[in-house]
């Protein structure tokens, strides 16, 4: 049975277990805060050079980091992932423009609105990481209008991929009212068999929030 | 024949050309000048509504984008990337680091020193992107003193995508000295078959460099 270390607010950490969850597949997870320093122990670091969670572990201690890759890890060989090439690539692309073109910028705000004190000098950078974010959204919604995934002609990993962040983007004061499509494929993908919703945040977080949006 | 679109001297861009030429692959390149609105027209927006190099387009017009995707479509099927599912997934993960933990800040440290004013603001970004840039730098060099490549037994794809802006990284004033087994893994792709380097910097852009440097 494999093995998370993650930390469960964390879109990047969710995608391994909606998958997993998806899948059917047992696992252990491995509660890892790394707002509070869990990513950067020798013992952690041994696992994972980058100090990032997710990391998956094999019950024969082979390790595999980077959320995206451990997806494609996990769904090679049933139909979350195309087994066509040219289909397989456009998943891909989509994973590769999610933590390029919207991860460092839609993550990024959620995390200092929700995790970083009121009074953070990040927060200096959330108007900038908005308009990027709603850029990466507009790109979305301009795809959805076409097509009603983003793994191929089902609902796969590119999806789950996305749809972490996506579901979260007003925790960091990127409202989603403009991308109507967008927002059908959000109710899609929480109608998926074996669907879980990223945690809401804890209290703490909540409040952050609150003040931040 | 497939079409690339490419900025020639983008390490993104080089990353395809790279892999072509060492396929034997004939394509056509399309120079695509992003630091001058190439990448910003009606034309252009409708390959990639994402608006960035490279794009490869096939004859038939299918489009796909995302240097890495582009590099995992091309390799499919030969030995440049694994067949064995786990090493594939390895190889993934260190195209995923390359696009986070390394690209943002390598990248962009040499595309602010080379490709923007003297006078540019974003240069005070560059102390924060060089120390980010040496953390990326030192994980690879954590994985080199124990393996030859990233992608697995043998060179392919993953090196071709963290070769290319580590081999410039001096441009952006990231100087490579501390990191030797990473020098001698640059070498050592410098001398596979039908290697080709990252074109040197144009007058302009070399002027800017030597200054910034």
């Amino acid at each position: 049975m494999p093995t998370v270390y993650g930390f469960s607010p964390s879109g990047n950490c969710h995608k391994v277990r909606l998958l997993l969850e998806q899948l059917g597949r047992p696992y252990r997870w491995v509660e890892t805060d790394s707002t509070s320093g869990a990513t950067r122990t020798p013992a952690f670091l041994a696992r994972n050079p980058n100090g990032k969670v997710p990391v998956l572990e094999l019950d024969d201690g082979r390790v595999l980091t980077e959320s995206n890759a451990i997806l494609c890890w996990l769904a090679d060989g049933t139909p979350s992932l195309p087994g066509d090439a040219w289909q397989r690539a456009q998943a891909l692309s989509w994973m590769f423009f999610e933590q390029y073109s919207h991860e460092p910028y839609i993550a990024v705000a959620r995390f200092i609105c929700g995790w970083t004190p009121a009074d953070s000098p990040r927060r200096a950078d959330l108007p900038r990481l908005r308009e990027r974010g709603h850029q990466a959204l507009a790109v979305m919604e301009r795809h959805l209008t076409a097509q009603p995934w983003f793994t191929g002609p089902d609902y796969g990993i590119a999806d789950i991929a996305l749809f972490a962040y996506t579901a979260v983007a007003p925790h960091g004061g990127i409202a989603l009212d403009a991308y109507p499509a967008l927002r059908d494929w959000l109710a899609r993908v929480a109608k998926t068999p074996g669907f879980v919703p990223v945690p809401a945040p804890d209290a703490t977080a909540a409040a952050l929030i609150a003040q931040s949006t």
